[in-house]
């Protein structure tokens, strides 16, 4: 064998000797900040033989949906999907449009569909989220989210998830993870866009949970409408209890809605670790926290660093924003 | 290198040259019967290239559990649980005895209690269901089964799993399967003994489930009484969709309280298997089908034959009942 020139030697000697040159795990997240925790976290539960030590099965990984995975600026894309739909709709048949919210919603008049009520805005839910099979609804999701497109960025919704944040779920899967999602959007909505976008199967998805029945003519499940969980507040740690059924290791979440979820996932015995994107960057995003009009975040502002919840800095931390620009 | 005696080097070229003699993938099953058509199921679905194939993330086998994969008598297990709690605490202190219901369970007497009705029976499960943390109430469970002991067999309640059903499990999970249990049990029960019995995980149970609510104060969810889902009948397509959010492949169950997710199942576009076991072997486990107390199973013996669905005959088809015998 040839023997190397000295300097190709050393070279190859240092970067034998050197884990510090390891690749950077999360090239989208700046180096200090929440990347240095999250991944001094994720060393911790998977050093084995180590006081941090997590089993494999145990590490399972929360995220709520809208604006901690993708965006849900002007209004939550649940909202949009639901009007589309009813736009389309009353265009083939406008004698749909029996009541004042539904007439409304079909003209894009948001303020006087808000004038209507929760009980308004449920009846536009009602009309795309019933009356169809879990299947059907999936597919109608999917379609729309990879179709529809945002008033200001111009890419489709399944384009507005955060490529840092889906950086950050392929890397807790390379250690281990399981990634799941808890979130106070539809878990059938999401269902039909999470495994394409995120690596998220439609079984580790938690959501606000519509009424279904069976249907032994057409051997589907059927949605019925209304809800029999709703997956925000209070209600994220009850439908982790119902579908995962263990306390997870670590929560990502965006607002007060979130709050109990953080709370519940790291007060456990173990290690844990909880997140908080904060919307920072109205540039290239949005800004907004304690007075947004959807995904306030206040009470969780306040009591971060007492908990020692890692606030996300979006504007300074993220070197970019959307996965699909 | 010493030369093998010809004999030795005969066997060796045999052995290598020769599938056929490949170790029975069900030592504990008949080799025909149901276990044939079990194995080819299996090898169509992963055949990569083949017209059956399923890639692994959809191939989803769901297990319905009393009676499928651990017995259901005298009485279903969940009710001998709940009996041993309310005669432990009343033991303790009899002022919890406040009603006919709860004196007639705690005196073991099962006739007076049959007699107080549903309103009854709820009663008795409420005692030993509700006030404690999903957490705690798994801990419990998990403690009774591995504990207690059966009238008629002495073994455990975990030791109560029938071996074939453990051994197909595994086999299933060998070919990339997911094994999911959806049973009328309550869900936080079989979490307890299900990972340790079954190698199945808290998050691929689906169970009736009961209503649960976030408590603040200790960072649990609590237990609190009645229940949000009977995953039974037509209840089990339904918790399937909640918790699973896609059609499985593969369905197991042994009753009529199967016959809706045994339907479902096998309705799908793709390849679909359906069992039922038929509980024949009254010497070395139960005799009951269209006449049972509990565990009926009369219009699935109708329609088994037209659907395509495999009966396996307890008596001449398994080697082994108990798991812990």
């Amino acid at each position: 064998m040839r023997s190397l020139p000295a300097s190709a030697a050393a070279l190859c000697a240092l970067l034998a000797a050197a884990p510090a040159l390891a690749a950077d795990p999360l090239p989208l997240w700046a180096d200090d900040g929440a990347q240095a925790k999250i991944v001094a976290f994720v060393e911790s539960v998977t050093e084995e033989g180590g006081a941090g030590y997590v089993e494999p099965s145990r590490r399972i990984a929360v995220f709520d949906n809208d604006g901690t995975l993708w965006s849900e600026q002007p209004v939550y894309f649940q909202a949009v999907f639901a009007l589309d739909y009813l736009k389309a709709q009353a265009a083939k048949d406008p004698s749909i449009l029996t009541s004042p919210a539904l007439k409304a919603g079909a003209a894009g008049d948001l303020e006087a569909l808000a004038a209507t009520g929760m009980d308004g805005l449920l009846e536009v839910i009602e009309v795309s989220h019933a009356g169809l099979s879990v299947e059907a609804f999936q597919d109608r999701a999917r379609d729309w989210a990879t179709t529809a497109t945002h008033p200001t960025t111009g890419l489709t919704y399944a384009q507005m998830t955060y490529a840092p944040m889906v950086e950050l779920l392929g890397y807790l899967r390379d250690n281990g993870f399981a990634t799941w999602i808890v979130s106070g959007g539809g878990v059938d909505f999401i269902r039909g866009f999470a495994e394409a976008a995120y690596g998220i199967p439609p079984w580790q998805v938690v959501g606000t949970r519509g009424n279904t029945e069976w249907d032994p003519a057409t051997k589907t499940v059927m949605k019925t409408g209304g809800a029999t969980l709703i997956d925000d507040k209070e209600g994220k740690p009850v439908g982790i209890a119902q579908q995962i059924g263990v306390r997870p290791i670590l929560a990502f979440g965006n607002s007060d809605g979130d709050y109990q979820m953080l709370d519940y996932v790291t007060s456990g015995e173990g290690p844990s670790l909880g997140l908080i994107v904060h919307h920072t960057d109205a540039e290239r995003e949005f800004a907004y926290d304690r007075d947004g009009h959807i995904g306030v975040l206040d009470k969780g502002l306040d009591d971060a660093e007492g908990r020692g919840w890692v606030i996300v800095d979006m504007k300074s931390e993220w070197s970019k924003i959307w996965s699909g620009e």
